[in-house]
């Protein structure tokens, strides 16, 4: 059994964590730490765990683990790091940005760095768009088939904001409510240009990202469109052997909808010709293949043990 | 034309009064006054107004008005009035729970003291659970047949909690969620007996309140149920001939659902008779009927104008 | 007084121009015609109307009207037409596509044919999607700007696809779903092009439009954005001269939500420079601005009344 | 492994059971009959299995299978059982109400059934309403406490409507909407009467049960209160204990919201005592707990397996 300790247990992405550790045959959750929820008992901040998890927040660290998981925010990780001494065997799997430019980590998506993940214990876990994004970017990249801008649009639920409130995570506003932020300029611009470069170095054209907030909770559902040579089928042959390896990125012939990788794992991707566009539809579940799930994954690869282990989840589907 | 100013304009009532009163043809509203938001565009806070509304937010209170809306939240409008020297013919419509049980005002529901209010310049406006509830109640009040417990249940939208952050209004919380809370106890039991017993003196039965949070922004579905000798046609005629003179209460023969009074001021009823319990269904909008659109037809009444005046609404239905 | 007549009335866009009618202070409505539904109360179908409206759906047909509104669906209006006997003095608004792209009726979006429709009994009222796209492109076009491919994204409510079920309309489905439909093929590109085509004549690039189902049921959150020159500010000013004499159309300096729109007439426009990006943000309610609203406003034009008389419409905002 | 087969496959409560059973550890599906998908991929109809599952829908029955699953509507499973000759020792799991007031079939709530479970091969899985209803008076029924009216107020998910479309599962209708139907009547107050007789043959009050559609897809929330002498302390130890071998019933101190119990198999319960009032807190997924979860439940006592084998789910919680 592996041990896993948890950093900033308090925040959404640690409780999708700590759901999907609870039942993976090969972990056993060591501690939860939390400052602010310290003693209290997790199922108290995570209650829908009420009746399956009997730990407490600590607030004390320690590095008897195999693996740690940064779940703390933005900034945090990268000062948490660098004050402690955490020895080299323990993995470290960081959920925030700190890492994912940083050639001291390896950047954690499993469809691009597989055998790297493999061999590391030190690990950036990828952004949320920045996953949806790459999925349905990658085969193309691999192929140097990003010759112009490339238009991506994706909308996402409220998860992706964090539990802090904000007007904008209010449910009088944003039910039933859309609006556009950070247009051309996300922070997760940056990870998916140093991945594409790294199978297409010489790609320099830009990508016009609108970000969308979106009036459910969970999942991204981008879309994405380039003009490209190949047919719908070459295209298809494209990404069925790039994600051929993959075990939770599908192809799908039909046309998708958010739901179907809503809880899960899973990246579904849907391509469709139309002239001379190439659309790419990509959608995850924000949380898990966007965090936590891909976290687990990353952890899974990290310690040799199948792929999927713990992570075949059932969706919500409805 | 009517001068209007209007105390504590950020929040949500007072956002809804400005929306009714901007096209209302006798009123103008002379300031929006709010602390916090002052000399700032009201359309900057209340955003759907772009456009439509010039105004700007003042931090000076004004006497020369005709009529004072105070939208200032529980507990601040009665500081408010002891602290200022209001003259006594500008009429103060109170959106709070202040002055509801409080002899110095009149208890502004049209549907029960209609006559008073036309005397009154000191309105108490009522609670939204409040209304949807007496609505139930009254005309069974009005014949002495509350004979014994009441059971009733009452499910709200978020706007109800105003615009203050709480976990139980952050969107990722309550998008598909539901739940209790202040069972048996809710504050507004209070404006409720009291309606009642002036109606039906001898009235002390319980009144089985469960309020629930919905996972919607705007409206009140009440239900509530007690044993009754009326037929369900007796009951109907009952309460059409309560109704008879309010031009906001309607009885509907057919079932009822939320969306048929969300962004009026209607209030929809309905009754059905199962063995010897008569079932009532009442909808509001909290914000309208429930709080400002109920307040501006206290104003109509006050100032003896036709009471439907500026609050023939339409409907958002879908 | 007016009289009108609603032919095709149990649907959504009939419902809504009822709603509008009903308080618009020189219309009066002489029939609502439904074959499925005669005989019936409108109140029964449109329940929302309990208490407002005692109106029974008829199935004959009568010219003795001011105005016709054909809310019958797309092709049912050509047949209508062409199978009566209509006379010249009965205006006839057909909010159906399909006398669109027809030149025997103008093209009814008063922000680019005013003139025209204040002299026309024949008016084709726009389509949703084409309104909001549209409103967001015209002033580029009035200047002959639209010099490369426009990118389009727009993301509708449920009620764009009318009342007759389908699996993508269904609650279990929809509700915290989205996808995509018709990407790059909408039928609505016809006539966008053709308004485009009105005033920058040379206009030959692509619209890509990508339609998005979203999980909410009134409003279309449209986003464009096309290689421009013009700064910022210049835009802003453009889009102010354009829409200068348009009381519906605004320009939001701040970037703007959805739900400013919902149960209005408005547009919302907003506009952002980004690199040489002009990103331009259109939000209107599909069923007003989109529908029967922009009915009611060319119907007001045709008779040569005040362009907003009765639909100064209070935002259902939350 | 066990062989099961699944009649009726194109169906919500069908599609819960794929999803459970393709990741249980001791079954292996056999065949997924459905007449009107027959040849199509399981997972073009359930897209969510897209990557996961490759069966076809078939139609043809075997009954060469451990466990039949009959998930094909009401009225349609005894014609089916009684059309066909099923062998004794193939278990048959009826997911339909036509058993469950049938003693030749075992009501299949283990909460209250265990010990007969594991002894039948005929099992009538329990309604949803039923399930959390029962849920929260089985206990006080253990110990003749039911000794006046009771009174419940249950609001449910569309999916318990099933995926025919109907007028009020129409997203445009259902969205942010509440309605009550079968007030006083459900059908599913047969059942729990029959289950509170078992545990208290005395009990002869009413059930005031009020179903409501609540405006989301899964899950259902019920409460119930009545007179009770015990103190809230007392309640809660009668809780624990009667749900001290039930894994999948928990009692929760703090007050519980829905989504705590969305996509799992799980009921949470929560008591309060407010007078001489005990409330009855009780939440389950209508789709697992309140259908296909607790056929797989009774599938597992059937066999002798752990009764959550293959039903530790992730909860969706956002």
């Amino acid at each position: 059994m592996l041990k896993a300790g948890i950093i900033g247990g308090g925040g959404y992405t640690a409780g999708e964590l700590i759901r999907v550790l609870l039942y993976h045959p090969e972990v056993e959750i060591n501690f939860v730490l939390s400052q602010s929820q310290r003693g209290k008992l997790v199922s108290d901040v995570h209650d829908d765990l009420v009746g399956e998890c009997y730990l407490h927040f600590t607030d004390e660290v320690s590095f008897d683990v195999d693996v740690l998981f940064l779940c703390m925010g933005h900034g945090r990780s990268r000062t948490f790091v660098e004050s402690h001494a955490i020895p080299e065997n323990v993995a470290i799997i960081d959920l925030s940005n700190d890492y994912r430019l940083d050639e001291s980590f390896v950047y954690g998506l499993p469809e691009l760095h597989k055998a790297a993940i493999k061999q590391s214990k030190r690990i950036a876990n990828c952004g949320c768009f920045a996953t949806a994004i790459q999925m349905a970017l990658l085969p193309l990249a691999s192929q140097h088939l990003l010759q112009d801008e490339v238009h991506v649009h994706a909308i996402t639920g409220s998860t992706g904001a964090g539990q802090s409130p904000a007007p904008t995570t209010h449910f009088s506003w944003r039910n039933n409510n859309l609006s556009i932020y950070k247009a051309f300029n996300h922070q997760h611009l940056g990870e998916i240009k140093q991945s594409l470069r790294h199978l297409q170095p010489s790609f320099d054209k830009a990508i016009n990202f609108l970000p969308v907030r979106g009036d459910f909770a969970r999942g991204i559902y981008a879309s994405a469109y380039i003009d490209c040579d190949l047919t719908e089928e070459e295209a298809c042959q494209l990404y069925e052997d790039y994600y051929a390896e993959a075990p939770f990125t599908h192809l799908s012939r039909k046309n998708p909808n958010l739901k179907q990788v809503v809880n899960t794992n899973k990246c579904i991707l849907h391509l469709e010709k139309h002239g001379n566009k190439l659309l790419i539809i990509s959608i995850i579940d924000n949380l898990l293949k966007g965090a936590s799930g891909q976290a687990v994954q990353n952890m899974n690869l990290v310690f040799g043990k199948a792929e999927t282990m713990g992570l075949q989840l059932k969706s919500v589907v409805y």
